[in-house]
């Protein structure tokens, strides 16, 4: 007969909540199968509890931290002055203080130390012949082509007159004149450089606080029991917040030479990785100083940026023009903080339930298709209803 | 008889370590549910494998990246200043290099180009008329009234002295006098605009480092291979680290007009995303251009900051005022680097044997309320315990 | 007999695609347990559906957002002066506007409010008596000791000359004389103290755009809907973006005389949370003000800076050293965007039917170890098959 919607659903409610279905289960006695079946269990309970939950802490929640340091750096050092180009006059001797050379002075999570300057003295818009360095060398003859009136310079220092003029280093060459400011940097400029052994010396002191926004915590890495003489050391002191630039520079895999002269990017990592169900205050960050950007590399190597000083004098505007070399420092702050979370423990946990059916499968067909007494097993654990056949056949099937 | 632990726990042990237990099974020979059911199985299993694990990457723990950018704008333009207010004296041009436009030097993962300065030479602290702009209108009567004295102005430039004075601008109008840095910037200041033109032909050239913190990978966007007189072309060179500003502005939906004499901020975003399980090296950024304010914003339009510069001169302190209006760009560094994690990829499948389940549950409701011959079926699977009636009946449960 | 591959394989294929195989099942008629059974099943679904779905929204992907803020500060401030060292002269008083006091200008998600100045005016390199503040006391006899030559001097302004003179401040006492900029701050500096009413009146104005680039969204604090005239109030005003500075600083827990005088760094946290799969046009950040610096800390208290300008007179280069104080504001940009996320519904329910065993086992053990006619019930339940003994008992068993 058809089905019955109303009967197939009193059947169901019956089976519910009347009730209690449970399977049929066959035992084998067989120690070997058994104990192996529960060997499997135990594999994967422990693969479950111990990898899953305990080592890999599939039990927390994962946050990155936020944060900000305020970035103290102390030091004074001797600085040698010289006319690059036309080497006329002897070196003079200078000295630079923080506030000469952190520029600029208040950065966030970032600190610059400017070891070497390219000054350009007095400055004024006007024409110039361009500097031989530029290699603009021209003939009064072919000067469109080389100097294309009001084209940019390709160092976009200036736009090209047009002219052809004598150089003002050698007038024995013709260079094209250039509508900028002038003199230009290559042409007329002072070089500063920074005594490296003074670089060495500075001391940074980097005080931090980060935030861990979902757990609501906030952590320093500056503390009471924080002693100000100490120095940063890696093995002997790793939580001291002042460090030496010497040793972060030291730690670096790179051409001091070429970093000091040319600049570079120096990356100092604060890594957090704590465990919040622990006592949080155990929790300090451990540095790494790694170099992004070295100052003999082949592509653009080194750190450096123009910054100019405008004044007034007599009614004509000058300017100031300082191409500043230097060691650009930041702060990075990475890590990770984990806590007891249940949504995670609970899917790692439900998840790892799942692959308890491995044990069956297994021990099932040791005992379908391969044990000795397979057959006796089958007739055992399987019985066959025929549906579709003689009611006599299937009532028989049901008997045995 | 009652509950005796002893027994429970011995029978406990001997099903558990001496017999293996397994279902009682019934096979029914119907192809049609077999195939069905092996055919919900395999959906389950190509959704868990194809779609979670392998598509959704379900394999794989995710880590947004970390990193830093050396920028270096490269570019020069011509500029036109002219006395905005009282329009005395033609216009006057100049020439605006780097260290002229790009204010602040140097910044970190930003920079800022300068296309418009409105500046006010020579302010002294003093008492002057406010400018009419501000709208102070008075009369020598109610002066109290709209000019409070020692009050700050609406646009705190300075205080009320509570006088009514001539306007500078126009004898014929009296206006609230003020105690603030004279001249005021409405009343008499200098404006310098920059030619657009020159403006889109700057380039700025992007070297990032990202850190992958989890993976402990670095990534460069600058390498060996890179060609630096490229310039970055969305479909034929995205790689090129040389970007055109022309090219950014074009693809902006906004009015340049307003942008370049108001400012705006845009966003230069640059998505790493990379699966580090196959070659790392073949990870590139691609870069997205978005425009976070714009120049014609109802609310607060353009980009725009004031800068002092002091200087003494016979005496008294002078300052140079100028409002800077300009392009501010920020980097912001995106994506995502997925690494295979076995937590994951664990929990991921063994969810999935869970939904396993679901095709037993449809089957087994096929045969059992649905299928013609389910009775006969339920009497296969079925068996009865009448655990609470008399022991013959359950008896008889059994031997069916 | 031995095990056939072809055998097995070919018994394997028939029961995997041919017949369709479910576990048998025993009914046990028991209102009680049947209900407890149904009952745990349903307390499983609900921690499943409610608690890990819903509530923890287990079926969202999140995002943390990343932005960037236009910052506005405006205020006007009167400032007195006066020589610190040797008080002659009166005080001075000053203007400080935005140009003024906040420096540097233009910071990306950061400002500055100098609350305090100690300036050094025309500083030229050279040697001088070092300040009595450095305690540097000597006498003629002893000065290699107390000034070693050409070493750096602890607070490294300067190297020690290895001379001893009298102090500029006390004749009377001796000190080392040291090259360096001269005047010593510490022996000759004005300081410029700012009106602490007048900073409570300062208003920033806070326009952040962030985007959640997993889901492609971006979401402004300020709407065309935003007024103007408002000021941020977190319980009548809170979607404000023009915040007065007294507000943010009477919520802190800090000695405001010491903020204003040492400078302190203050974090403005907006937490934007968001639930996307509702209108995303509902989701307005929150703000918390928080001291991360105060300015009567112990450990190094306050936030300052130094700052130089220089300029050359009559041949000799001059120098103004400021020291700035004041109050550092970080804007931390945090929260949480969640969005429906397929891997994450499917993970948390998948790891859910795993719980679902829990009843089984329950209820399972009731009958099987404590039940009353648990005899009975495990008559029903298992059946043995003895594929190790007698073919004969074996026989039996499978009749039973």
């Amino acid at each position: 007969m058809g089905v019955s919607i109303k009967k197939v659903f009193s059947a169901f409610i019956f089976d519910t909540f009347y009730t209690y279905s449970t399977v049929k289960v066959v035992q084998v006695p067989n120690t070997f199968v058994a104990l192996l079946y529960r060997l499997l269990q135990l594999i994967i309970f422990a693969y479950i509890a111990l990898y899953i939950v305990w080592y890999k802490q599939g039990y927390q929640q994962f946050q990155e931290p936020r944060g900000t340091s305020i970035i103290k750096v102390k030091g004074i050092a001797k600085v040698t002055g010289n006319s690059t180009i036309s080497n006329v006059g002897t070196d003079s001797s200078h000295l630079w203080d923080t506030a000469e050379y952190q520029l600029p002075p208040l950065e966030n999570n970032a600190f610059f130390i400017a070891t070497r300057q390219t000054v350009t003295y007095n400055q004024v818009e006007g024409n110039c012949p361009s500097a031989l360095e530029d290699k603009l060398i021209c003939n009064t003859t072919s000067t469109n082509d080389t100097c294309p009136q009001d084209q940019p310079t390709p160092n976009t220092f200036g736009y090209f007159t047009g002219k052809c003029v004598d150089s003002v280093q050698n007038e024995s060459v013709s260079v094209c004149e250039i509508h900028a400011w002038c003199p230009e940097e290559l042409s007329k400029s002072t070089e500063y450089i920074m005594n490296s052994d003074d670089v060495a010396n500075f001391t940074v002191y980097l005080k931090t606080v980060v935030t861990f926004t979902l757990f609501n915590i906030t952590l320093r890495n500056v503390r009471d029991d924080t002693n100000f003489s100490c120095r940063y050391d890696k093995d002997n002191d790793p939580r001291c917040p002042i460090i030496r630039i010497g040793d972060i520079l030291t730690n670096l895999k790179t051409n001091k030479t070429a970093l000091l002269l040319e600049g570079g990017l120096i990356e100092i990592r604060q890594d957090w990785t704590c465990n919040f169900d622990f006592h949080q205050s155990r929790c300090y960050p451990t540095l790494e100083f790694s170099i992004l950007q070295s100052g003999d590399d082949k592509n653009s190597p080194g750190v450096n940026y123009r910054s100019g000083q405008k004044y007034h004098q007599n009614g004509t505007d000058y300017r100031i023009l300082s191409k500043i070399y230097g060691l650009r420092f930041v702060i990075a702050i990475s890590g990770n903080g984990g806590q007891f979370n249940i949504v995670n423990l609970f899917v790692a946990i439900g998840s790892g339930i799942g692959f308890m059916v491995i044990a069956d499968i297994v021990c099932d067909a040791i005992f379908t298709y391969i044990h000795k007494y397979r057959q006796r097993y089958r007739q055992g654990k399987f019985s066959t209803v025929e549906i579709s056949s003689s009611r006599l056949h299937s009532e028989e099937n049901l008997v045995r």
